[in-house]
């Protein structure tokens, strides 16, 4: 029984991983297509968001048969649990990548970002990018050093984002409303998707030493 | 042991409809300082989120606990698994409240709202708050009649988010770029408010009916 139930934790490891590395693929092609408004690759990356959320709900059912059949307790109840997290954040990382590719559908055949903003978005798509293989490596390895740079990479996206506010709304710049939209939209999407890594980082590490980051969030954190 | 297990989920029932109604307090004082640019009650709204998550956070916890301890299967175990993802889904409603409230402290003491979208603004705060209380109403009775209304408010709610991009993608648009941005993200927030409502709604109709709303999203829904 006990041998079984480790294969089963471990299946639930090799299923967020693959889901890591739809998301890695998904939010490569986004932004590239956002940055060279290649509405095909757009196309793609919406088409595919389907089989995100398919694989996530599969990881879901699994989790909860193995809640049901294996009644885990203490600390292999909480990895069955925080699998059930995990997969919600890696669903909506996948939404993110999707948002930013109907970003790029909709403006087309204009380009979605203003000309002042490009080398922004350009360096924040790449941070997402390496956030997302990064994120593979942390739930592949459980070595906490993928968790940190998950951090310092959410940090230097996060001063990208208010840097695109103090862009738009200062006095230079000359965008229309729709660029303005666009600008704001694209960054709280490339932010969002790296602060639903930095969660994930948390509860792996958390799964892994016990300790908590002290952000008074507590063992069992709150989605954010 | 039985007896003790229904007392559980009815205490994990009651924990819920504490914390929708923590939420529809803060949505309603939050939509009211954005109307009225009241910097006071947006610092309440801000200020009481941290007991929001604090609930939730304890919510979640007594779930896990529960799962450890009762090891329920079959529909027990999705209720209390359907728990931590509708907890889940009302700290995340807290939270848009507190990101409208804090785009209210952010241009006090001007308007947020540029005055040709007032009305719309006031009438979106309106149904959110309307959402919020016929959520509370679902969690406390389970009567279905709550789902299919937070259904029909959403689709208003929508049709009102896509006028307000109608309205700034205009030609009689004459905002500033900080009306535009303030426009955009206010009205993601009060559409993303009303989007987890619908999906906790899901969930409970799900669990008490068995049947999953014809959006090929399963049973065992992947969060939105």
């Amino acid at each position: 029984m006990r041998v079984m139930f480790q294969q089963e934790l471990g299946e639930l490891q090799e299923r967020l991983v693959e889901v890591s590395e739809l998301v890695t693929e998904a939010i490569s092609k986004a932004t590239n297509a956002f940055s060279e408004s290649n509405v095909a690759l757009a196309e793609e990356v919406i088409e595919s968001d389907i089989r995100i959320d398919e694989r996530a709900l599969s990881l879901d059912e699994l989790a909860i048969q193995i809640l049901a059949r294996q009644q885990p307790v203490a600390r292999d109840l909480r990895i069955a649990v925080s699998a059930l997290r995990i997969s919600s954040s890696l669903e909506r990382m996948g939404d993110m990548a999707e948002h930013i590719a109907q970003l790029t559908r909709y403006r087309f055949p204009e380009k979605v970002i203003a000309k002042g903003l490009r080398g922004t978005f350009r360096k924040m798509g790449e941070l997402d990018v390496e956030v997302a293989e990064t994120l593979t490596k942390l739930l592949k390895t459980q070595n906490l050093k993928h968790a940190d740079k998950i951090r310092d990479l959410d940090d230097d996206i996060d001063d990208l984002h208010l840097s695109v506010f103090d862009k738009v709304l200062g006095e230079t710049w000359g965008g229309t409303p729709v660029d303005t939209v666009d600008a704001t939209l694209a960054s709280r999407y490339h932010e969002r998707f790296a602060d639903h890594a930095v969660n994930i980082a948390k509860k792996v590490k958390y799964l892994t030493t016990g300790e908590w980051a002290s952000d008074g969030t507590g063992p069992v954190e709150v989605q954010n």
